[in-house]
């Protein structure tokens, strides 16, 4: 195809030194390699090295790389509408959010679509402050919701402070974490009742009536992979319900799948005000968000114009690769497969690990969303390397991650915590091939323990 | 194909309006159409009603509706490699990068990618701010820069009215509008003379030590089709230069041809520190925009991190849809065609036009982007409707709009403008036939002057 000639791998990565500007780097300091192929969950970089993907690319690549039914049902709808302006009805667009509000749990039946998961949470916020009259929001530390303005100022962690200061009224608290309790908390039921007073006691010094929502990820992702304990998720929709705060659930990374339900809030059986989404939703085949909206906040903008948009908003090619999606999780019931690929094979696998290596503190997760937690010392629980580290106080992480590349298994390392997080589709057979390379690798952080 | 199955058009109005939660409208005061096909300049609608598209969309179809090498180069790209984290390199993102430096002016020679305008102005600011170490940005009333908080708290218009109070440290100034001068100047070119002078003035009151950047559509967009005066953005130039501010050419709109040259600035030779660009660059096939980098401002970061990103930046089907689309433009000459269908159709039409109808105070325009705007009193310039009317106070627009649809045009309509902003690749013949139709059109706002 002229219109896309083809470079070599060497070419590509001049290129790259040469134009592209990069996220999260330096851009002197960085090398990046060149991926020339990929298929499931595996793919290949210039010098012919194959990685088994533990990380889903950004975990977004639930239904692996190159699904070939995924790619095909993209090629299909470009041939038959690939774009059309938000003011009109598009096919995919309305097949993409009935079938998105099909899953979604009660009454949030309206889906604002967006780009991403940043801007999904920029309208959020927005509906939310319109919907109430009120201006603050409350967000959690240890959490990301995304590179835009308002996103970046939700975010409860250092990829923050590069952005500051900027948008107005963010107040944040702090999430339950039994391992690192911010409570001193003796355990799940504890650290649950003391998050939840934790809370309920910022409402009320912020103020009640001034808060229009809390924002959450239901399971914290990047932050360390942060299941909330049973009963928390219920007391926060509790807190709202009383207050008339809108509660947000961030999905972008456990939705679609990736918790083993189509929404990790499933799990508990709580219903917020807005979900977002992005990620799982197509795995990222075409850039897709959005925010699924309750029958009582749709209600307000019912009369009343709600004031945003973006051009590529319900994309049709977008949203045609999340129908197609969508439709080969129900067929091939990627949902019950992530579920026990967590419960048969990565939580048993990873908690044998854990037994052999001093250097693990905790393991934790659900579905296909895990995180091993290392430690210089179990009983102190000193992580191996200190928060927000760089440089050579982040070095033993960086071997553990070589060690893994090395053995051909691509890992998601953030913080102190290497994260398990392959595709959906990833077979029993190829998670265990992964875990047993980082079962190997992790005798390297074992060195730095105590 | 089973995986996108197909829906009768009633049943996509019925999911829209069920499940679909739409951009700037009130939720139950909207019944879009739906569109059932298009191809080149014209789509069709659930009725069978064809129209010639006069908005190119949202402005961003610059090769029109399912130019057909367009969606096979997606097909193609899709069946190579549909996504891949930013952090890699991959070949459609080396080549989108490199291609659009090289169209790109003086050393603006990186691409850092986003999802679309919007996201793209937000990193171009949060680049100004850590290049220069300062907080302030100043953004021109009349301007449109996105939906997300930063690049809607630029955004110079009501639009931005339903999101405040949002992002701090933005100053709007006045730029330069001949027709209805903010300085009361005699004409073009002391109206250049006497936006400079504002603009001086207002960052000399702000703190020229406090100016990080200052924003500017480099024809303004939606707000009006604003050319430039000769010489303002020089002007606008040397001072940045003089007190070390970053100058940021938001090119959303005006990029890609759209102004009949690569970017609009080229038009007066004037190399900004930042362009930012969507829509055009791709013709919105895949959601895509970015942030063209200088080499100063590149080298801010060659030590040092850029705190951002995005997962789905630089994603490899959007950029080989950028790669397809600038070798079409190439081949094609579809920056030449822009020019010519400008100057010798669209121009010499528009002016025609205006001189068989008393409601036409002013034509202007550039390439094939074009407004007419319309007033009750060409002497008075009152506007046919009045700044931001709504309701019966628009009736004249929504007629004027009204009339061109019943005749098969599909016209962009803003403010008491009609703009005239149809796909690059519209025949001669096609621009005429809809100039025809927004002739007839026009005496329907005849009927409203004095």
């Amino acid at each position: 195809m002229e219109l896309l000639p083809r470079l070599d791998p060497d070419e590509v990565r001049r290129l790259d030194r040469a134009h592209v500007f990069h996220s999260w780097s330096a851009q002197d300091l960085i090398d990046p390699p060149a991926i020339v192929s990929a298929r499931g969950s595996r793919f290949t970089d210039h010098t012919g090295r194959e990685y088994l993907d533990f990380a889903s690319q950004l975990v977004n690549l639930n239904l692996g790389h190159q699904h070939p039914e995924l790619v095909e049902a993209i090629a299909e709808a470009a041939s038959r509408m690939t774009t059309m302006a938000p003011g009109f009805a598009a096919e995919t667009r309305s097949q993409a959010a009935a079938m998105t509000a099909d899953k979604a749990p009660g009454d949030l039946d309206s889906v604002f679509f967006t780009n991403g998961g940043a801007d999904a949470n920029e309208h959020a916020i927005r509906m939310a402050r319109i919907h109430t009259g009120r201006h603050k929001v409350l967000a959690a530390y240890r959490s990301y919701h995304g590179g835009t303005a308002a996103a970046m100022a939700l975010t409860g962690e250092p990829r923050r402070w590069g952005s500051e200061p900027s948008f107005t009224g963010v107040v944040h608290y702090w999430g339950p974490y039994a391992y690192r309790s911010s409570f001193h908390s003796d355990g799940e039921e504890q650290e649950c009742e003391r998050a939840l007073a934790h809370l309920r006691q910022t409402v009320e010094v912020e103020g009640p009536g001034q808060v229009a929502a809390i924002v959450l990820e239901t399971i914290v992702g990047t932050n360390g992979v942060l299941v909330p304990p049973d009963g928390y998720l219920a007391g926060v929709r509790e807190l709202c319900d009383e207050y008339g705060i809108v509660m947000i659930a961030d999905e972008v990374m456990a939705g679609f799948g990736r918790a083993g339900e189509w929404f990790a809030v499933d799990h508990w059986d709580v219903t917020p005000d807005l979900i977002t989404f992005a990620k799982g939703v197509n795995s990222g085949y075409v850039p897709l968000g959005g925010v699924i909206v309750s029958g009582a906040i749709r209600e307000t903008f019912g009369q009343r114009s709600y004031p945003g948009g973006l051009t590529y908003q319900g994309h049709p090619l977008a949203c045609a690769s999340a129908v197609a999606s969508m439709r080969i999780f129900e067929r091939d019931d990627i949902i019950g497969r992530a579920r026990s690929l967590g419960e048969d094979v990565i939580g048993p696998g990873l908690r044998e690990i854990a037994q052999r290596h001093p250097s693990v503190g905790d393991v934790r997760g659900l579905g296909v969303m895990w995180a091993v937690e290392l430690v210089r010392d179990r009983e102190t629980r000193e992580p191996l390397v200190p928060f927000n580290a760089t440089g050579s106080d982040a070095a033993p992480m960086g071997e553990v991650a070589a060690a893994c590349k090395k053995s051909g298994l691509w890992p998601m390392v953030s913080g102190n915590r290497v994260h398990v997080v392959p595709p959906l589709t990833t077979s029993p057979d190829e998670v265990r091939e992964g875990l047993a390379i980082l079962d190997e690798a992790l005798s390297v952080a074992d060195a730095h323990t105590a």
